[in-house]
């Protein structure tokens, strides 16, 4: 008997039928002796539908007052997966997240769960009950009502797993596991039976948005065996473990890859102490996010400084850019908005040599040009044209044989 | 300067450009300087719709499940009426029932107000703030969601009014006041200026559905001043207060009537001690209420026992009726669908002799027989048959020149 904690996400809870289905499955497993609590989000579509009511009043509306409507997609959830449970006879309750007592910061929209008290959950599992908890909110110490931002269900699912101390978090989603790469562009590409939270991360954060990045760090950070699955298709998915725990021992994990960026380049900067802050301030306090950062020392007191950015923040970048080059007396500022980031990530890179070499001559051998290399512990990433994307991600995930499951 | 304590219903609340307008008008009593608290219900429909929602997955949904679904629409319209206020640049914050501690007893789905803690609601007032608080639900001691049972936001206001100490609790709906009879029975129906609580339950309970029932009740236990106004046309509306502070000394305030009563006759029951008891509780324990009862005793020993029922309710109490009958070796059973009840009401008529005789010459001058009369300290009510209904209205309303403002 173990206590499994799991989540269901929007695809999952979204229709009636859909939330009878999630029953049959949470009961199923408290057939087989264990003790379930879920977490839930709103209906697909139920928190969009919120945010443009809020937005039919104030176009920014107040954080704080948008949380007490969007709260209510996963407030109608729960309380709908509990009647289902008692449909099928089993004992449930729901739960708000200030019901137990999800206490996080106060930033509104996107707040941070800080500890959860677990007495009143603990004490009706005792009792028999199966408890469905409402993901994505939480409640202030001032008792104001916040949400944990997009995916936060994921977090809420992961904090309490870690707070019950729980023997496992399954991740109920609509794909049924985490895959070397997209199956859209390698079809070849395979399930992973685990990764590391290490791996998970640049994996996620990359573009393979299975899991909320949050949510993984916090089940790394707490030590909490994470396992993603699909709702709809049975099967054992993927476990997210410490790397001690992992079986498998493979090199190279996968490959991820992200469409969104853009890069910019100042060329023929002084190199002096503190250019780097320079250039890189006037866009932070523009609230732009900068991924990949590389520069470059000349040989004649010059250096040329180039990251990334998301697409959408080419342009407000390049402005600030401009801006900065001259006030630094630089020679000139370039931006291409047409270039793909693809990286292979895997911890068995740390102990084998060669990784590097291979991707690079892979790519080469493709006639591909690589514009930026940036690398990690456990990531090799590399910039290219756009147009050469699915080219660069089926040659590699070929070269490292990634279709095959280790021995 | 003055604390007033304003509830909108669901018409009011209907659209986000009806929200604004309640913004609008809350504003402008804040711009007099008075503190203001608002009470609100869900969107119009908004409600219906959840139940339907729940009713998808559990034919009858549970009474604490429901609660939490339910208790969502006006968690959604507090944030918007907040947002809204702020638009306008009012201080605004919006509360759930749990969050401002609007404690109940614990029985779903109809609970009752035990209690609020207004420490939160005065520190904001004291801020500067509008406070918009969530009608129709609370919390009960162990932290379970409920709400208060249709028309529960009246409830809520006139709840907050009363812990606050508020001046004035305006409850605004889609009427301009409390009428002297139904304007589309008698056109020349008049709107009263005030009338007291008692007069209210009378009027309320017997037809005139401006307020809910236990809201004046509530109004009247704690003597909050309570005003009727219409959110869409401006207006005094109508004042309910106890009797001691109302201006106008009139014998009769209004005329109220019933079309969905029906009448049960058992004949020729043994008039023993106990004989209502058992003719009634049968009827009690199928949940079937009881309004008017009248019994007379014959000369031979055998009594007449007459009540009326909801017109819903009629077919089962009559088998009821029948059961009891050969139980009881009574006579008969008779009844009749096709009745209507017509009241007087005022608290005039405590000190007013002859009202009952004008009534009952008004009706027989008309030809209207009468088949039941039952009485109060400010109430006789008639039973009459059901085709007869407006004409006894008017003739009632222009025999007691209730047109005409009292001087």
């Amino acid at each position: 008997m173990a206590l499994i904690v799991q989540k269901y996400g929007g695809t999952s809870m979204g229709s009636p039928e859909r939330i009878e289905n999630v029953a049959k499955k949470v009961g199923s497993f408290h057939d087989q002796g264990h003790q379930m609590v879920v977490a839930v989000s709103a209906m697909s579509g139920e928190t969009d539908r919120l945010i443009k009511l809020a937005k039919t009043i104030q176009e920014r509306p107040d954080p704080r007052e948008l949380d007490v409507i969007i709260s209510t997609g996963e407030q109608v959830t729960i309380a709908l997966l509990a009647m289902a449970l008692q449909k099928l006879g089993y004992k449930a309750k729901s739960y708000t997240g200030a019901q137990v007592q999800i206490r996080t910061d106060d930033a509104f929209t996107k707040a941070r769960i800080k500890e959860i008290d677990d007495a009143r959950i603990r004490k009706d599992l005792a009792d028999g009950y199966i408890i469905v908890v409402a993901g994505f909110q939480g409640m202030d110490e001032a008792g104001n009502i916040t949400t944990l931002g997009r995916g936060g269900s994921d977090t809420t699912g992961v904090a309490l797993a870690a707070a019950l101390k729980a023997d496992e978090c399954q991740i109920y989603t609509d794909v049924d596991g985490v895959y070397t790469t997209d199956p859209r562009v390698v079809p070849e590409a395979r399930r992973l039976n685990s990764v590391t939270f290490e791996e998970m991360l640049e994996l996620a954060s990359l573009g393979a948005k299975v899991l909320q990045i949050r949510s993984v760090e916090f089940a790394g950070k707490y030590n909490v065996p994470l396992r993603v699955l699909s709702t709809f298709v049975d099967g054992p998915g993927t476990l997210i473990t410490s790397e001690e725990s992992k079986m498998e021992q493979v090199i190279i994990s996968g490959i991820a890859f992200n469409r969104d960026e853009a890069k910019l380049t100042i060329v023929g900067v002084p190199d002096q102490p503190g250019v780097a802050a320079r250039i890189l301030s006037p866009i932070g306090r523009a609230n732009i996010e900068v991924d990949m950062i590389i520069q470059n020392v000349g040989a004649d007191g010059l250096t040329d400084f180039t990251f990334t950015v998301h697409r959408n923040d080419y342009d407000k970048a390049y402005d600030i850019l401009d801006k900065t080059s001259k006030e630094l007396g630089a020679r000139a500022v370039s931006g291409d908005k047409k270039i793909v980031k693809v990286s292979l990530v895997g911890v068995g890179m740390r102990s084998h040599a060669g990784v590097a070499s291979t991707m690079f001559e892979t790519l080469a051998k493709e006639g591909i040009n690589i514009k930026m290399i940036s690398t990690s512990e456990i990531k090799i990433s590399v910039v290219v044209d756009e147009k050469y994307l699915e080219l660069a991600v089926r040659s590699l995930h070929a070269a490292f044989k990634l279709e095959q499951a280790p021995v």
